[in-house]
Parts: C-alpha cells; structure tokens; sequence
C-alpha cells in the first residue's frame, strides 16, 4: 500500500488532534501544515514542515482543511490547481463549499479539547466524497484512524450535527446552570458527579425515551412549581419551563 | 457495635435498591418490609419478612420511608407511636412533612433504575436530622453503605435536588429528542455515543463553563438559523432557540 501524503490547511484543536492521530499511522504522513498564524503552526514545527504561503503549498494526496466554516470556501481556493482529493472536517458545511475539483468530506464527530488526548479509535468517522475512487482514498485513511468509519452524505451529516449540539452543548449548557446553583448556594457541583455519570450509564442499556425519570415525566406539578419558585434566574426558570414541558407532552399520553 | 434494625416502608425502585445495599452490610438489617400492595413485596419476601398491615409494623431503630413525596406524610402517621428513628428518602420534601417525634432524611443522590444494579458505595447520601444522636445514627448506616455521605439541611437537599433535575432529567430529554432527529433521518442514535461519553469524560477536568463549545458559544449565527430552520419539531425549535440564547448570554462577554 502506498503511503498516502497530508497537508493539514488549520492549526486549531481538530487540526491539532488530526495530526496527532495520523502521526500514529504507517499508511499516511502530514507532509506540512499550512496556518496563517506562524505562532499557532509552532506545535507542529517540530514534528512537519509548516508554511504560513499558501503559494509554498505542496503537492499532496489528501488536502485536509480544518479551519472554522466561514473560512473552508476561502482555504479551499488556494488549492484550485491541486491534483489531490480536497476534503473538509466540517459537521454543518456542504460539500459544495470546496472549491477544488476533487472534494470530500472527513468529519470526526467528535468535541475536541485543545491539550487533552483523546482515543481516535472510537471516533465515529463521516465521510463523503463525489466518485467512488476518492471515497476508497478517504477509506483507507480513515481506517487507519479509527474503529468506526460510515459513509455520510451532507444532509445525513447536517442531521448529526444538530443532534449532536442537543447531546453536547445543551447538555453541557445544563451541567453549567446546575454548577451556577449549587454556587449560589455554596454547594460543590461534585457531588453530582455520580448522578451525571448514571445518566450516561444508563443510555448503554436504556433508550433515553425509557431512561427518562423525575417530576416532569411523572407530572409531580408541586415539585415543578417549587423548582420554579426556587429558580431565581429569569432564564434557567424558562429553561425549566421550556424542558418540562417538553417531557410532559412526550409522555402525557402514558400517564 | 450494635446491629441496626431497620423497618423500610415502600416497595418500588428505591425501597428495592436500598435493601440490597443494607442487605450486604453487616451493621444493619432490614428486619421487614411494608407497602399496600402485596404482589410489589413478593422479591422482599424471600429475604425478610413483608407486610400490608400498618398495624403490623415492628419496633426497629430505623424506619426508612422510602414511597413518592406525596404519601410520605400519611406514611409517617403509621409511625406516630414508635420510639425509631423516622427518615424519608426524598430530595425535595422537608423533614417536617415526618410527623414522628424522632425525624430524619436519608437522601441517596442518584437516579435507581429497576433491575440494575448500582454500585452503592459511590452514591452520595445526604444526611438531616434534628438532633446530634440521631445524626450519628444515620451516620453509622450510611457509611456502611457508601463511600460518600454527607450532613445537607433541607435547604441545600432542595437546592441539589433541583440542580440534579438538570444534570439528569433534562439532560436525559436532550439524548432522546437527538434520539428522535436522529430516527426521523433513519441514522442510528449510537453514532452519538462517543460524543456523549466525552461530554461526561471533560467534566473530570474541566468546569462546565470551560468546556462549552458549539455555534451559540462563537454566536455562529447562520449555523444557528439553519439548525432552525432543520428542526420540523416547534418544541424541539423552542429548546434549540431558549437554550442558545441562554449559552450566547453566558459567553458574550468575552467574545
């Protein structure tokens, strides 16, 4: 098999964790990376080639743009003169953004944290491509990468993207509202840590829609009230709200 | 020391889990147990004895009252002649709503599930009572049964209770409405998994507020109205818009 050979376009975290992760396989090698910012390529210096020229880009197989959506389109036509496959690491962005002529997608669903490891091979892989041919390419690549490797297409993509802002931000954004009130009352936000825990536990064996328990599900409307009347954030009471409602109506017809 | 009886009233998913635990400690012993309805004590009756007759109740040192907040004041009125130790088992009602002379809570800070076991010892039991001895009491059984027991007043339980409403029932309704996006799309929900996994993972090491990303957290706009614009559900729409608003206030500052 040939060695397939890289140019990462992007020296963020998903760039940064790409690079980790394709450092670790024998089949593809991160031949530079290209970042406007000299002092963000540093990391990679060590290790790469690196060039802030988009003119000093080099030829490659894969071209990797990982840089935020509103600059794929512009990234991508640096590269409209290259032979090698093009492909973004983008959930919401179409594949119609690159301005190349051999495009693709390869889109690790995943949150990535600057500075934490984090175990490539269980990363669920999307990728697309428009011809057979770049898709094998993309394959082989991301096989080497992880365990979990589906072929996506753009609007399946845009889908899996939204869920996961619901199973990621959101819930993060709770976790956050739950740490503010135990703050205010000077409680530690780790003693919840065990029930955080369980509610993931439990989506192992459970459907959510099965896992779902507490006063909104079982229509306890004192509890609910009271929870309110202790909410003193005008936003976490509509939050409150918005969500109970929301498990009231999903199981209302079971009660 | 002394081994504790305890006499347990209640016969669903906590009474079940509760037993289990004190039925492997060698300090304590649930000598019996009580609900209305005699088909729910049949998984009791091969390791204690059961009863349906509040008449019937014995003399114990702890009686743990473990049935839905509503019943659990007419519950405590069985009780009204014993010389026991009372305590509920509820996160949200007061220690008043005992109408025993020797009052307490027993609060186990997690979300029981039937039929799955659950490793005690990690699960934080939030201890009340009136007076020093009797708080010494629950003390010696809660530490038999878990790693992490800890003196909260009512005030605080309500408070960690309704943080716990966030961090587990809400975030729990999150899972299944990307559930739902996910099967209105024929896409399979466990494509997810990973991404929920390290949600919980960043909280080992982050603060929530550190570890928030998504569009609302870079007010990516025109991600955001084409999320809207996705979602056909107007609840779903409505928690993507309340929740965005609520993640775009918390960071506006600093962007």
């Amino acid at each position: 098999m040939k060695m397939l050979s890289i140019v990462l376009l992007g020296s963020g975290n998903v760039a940064g964790h790409i690079f980790k992760a394709i450092s670790k396989t024998k089949g593809a090698k991160v031949i530079q990376v290209y970042g406007r910012d000299t002092s963000k390529l540093r990391d990679f210096e060590e290790h790469t080639q690196i060039t802030t020229d988009y003119n000093a880009i080099l030829e490659a197989d894969i071209y990797i743009i990982a840089v935020k959506d509103a600059a794929i389109q512009k990234v991508s036509e640096y590269l409209g003169d290259k032979k090698g496959l093009v492909v973004h690491t983008s959930g919401s962005a179409s594949i119609d953004v690159l301005k190349s002529e051999r495009k693709g997608v390869f889109y690790p669903l995943q949150s990535f944290t600057k500075d934490r490891d984090i175990n490539f091979k269980t990363i669920p892989i999307c990728l697309e491509s428009e011809n057979l041919k770049d898709l094998e390419i993309l394959e082989t690549l991301a096989k080497q990468l992880s365990d979990s490797v589906h072929l996506i297409d753009s609007e399946e993509r845009k889908t899996l993207h939204l869920a996961a802002v619901f199973v990621n931000n959101f819930t993060n954004h709770l976790f956050y509202i739950a740490d503010e009130i135990c703050n205010q009352n000077e409680l530690d936000f780790k003693i919840l840590k065990p029930l955080v825990e369980e509610t993931i536990n439990k989506t192992r064996f459970l459907s959510p829609k099965e896992a779902q328990t507490g006063p909104a599900r079982r229509n306890d409307i004192e509890t609910m009230q009271r929870h309110l009347e202790d909410l003193k954030n005008t936003t976490h009471k509509k939050i409150y709200q918005v969500l109970s409602e929301s498990i009231k109506t999903t199981y209302e017809k079971e009660l």
